[in-house]
């Protein structure tokens, strides 16, 4: 399993590595459980705050876990952990210890109780900042409050899910700072 | 400029084009006037019906015109597009047309008055399902009435944005289908 050597990233950039829509595992911690979920349905909404919406449905395990703790991790995995993605994704926390069942490291984050994933090369503590939501939309709007990345890779090889079992790697990065004002640029 | 030749495509799919997390381009119509901006601030909501979240602050031109119209076209663009997507969201539609101003051609679409841009390999007609979000939180809650795609190319080489003037482009396409139960790829 590869190692990665992070640290400390401005949350106000989070959108680098959540906007380009990777799947991520979300694990969460509640009266001494802990638990990941696999999602795709999230957004960025905000850059100061940091702030990210996420879709939980209702009957998944997580749900009541990050409803109750009001704090998750969003920590995003490389391809070289998507079949351990799709299968956190495709059983309920209620049975299994995902972290034992899967070989995954729970590293204490600094700011919540939930646990960071060692394997995921970025980590995003978040705190439950709108509540409004989560009734008749499913939508929780999380604050960033702490960030680990890691250094290396620069662009990282995310996943992307387009359903029906098929997946997007991300492939090249390409800059294009030249179209924009530095004003623009600066955020 | 690539010609696209599109089918109608399931609106319970829509997913597969947006859920990966491309820059979009939201075209939009009232009274007479049409516009274009590039977002990258959307997540999926639901399948059947086909439900679709954006972020738009309201300091966008289009703004306004999508909330009184109450309709728009949610436009996905492949590569050779990306300068085009970045200087559209780099200018206001109140001061230009954006479709003349960047070479773009707007076709009717079938269901909304908002035209589709005919330039994008994928368009999707959506109609406001939930103006709840809007005031407050900036969110639109879409549901996708029609959808148009092109046949090929199958896999297509989207924009995904990571703030600072930087891309990553849509890489390698995998699938995990044996990875899924049956019905978890019925959808």
């Amino acid at each position: 399993m590869r190692r990665y050597a992070k640290r400390d990233f401005p949350t106000n950039k989070t959108r680098r590595h959540l906007e380009p829509g990777p799947i991520v595992l979300i694990s969460s911690a509640w009266k001494g459980e802990t638990n990941i979920m696999t999602l795709g349905w999230h957004m960025m909404l905000g850059f100061t705050p940091a702030l990210v919406a996420t879709y939980i449905w209702d009957a998944n395990h997580s749900y009541q876990m990050v409803r109750r703790s009001k704090e998750c991790v969003i920590n995003v995995p490389e391809a070289h952990l998507l079949d351990t993605a799709i299968r956190i994704g495709n059983c309920t926390g209620g049975e299994i210890d995902k972290f034992a069942e899967f070989g995954l490291t729970a590293d204490p984050a600094e700011k919540v109780a939930a646990p960071l994933i060692r394997e995921c090369y970025a980590n995003f503590e978040c705190r439950l900042h709108d509540a409004r939501l989560i009734r008749g939309h499913g939508i929780f709007v999380w604050e960033v409050v702490k960030a680990h990345v890691a250094a290396s890779p620069k662009n990282p090889r995310t996943c992307h899910y387009r359903g029906d079992g098929e997946f997007m790697l991300g492939g090249d990065a390409v800059k294009r700072r030249r179209l924009f004002t530095p004003g623009m640029l600066a955020d």
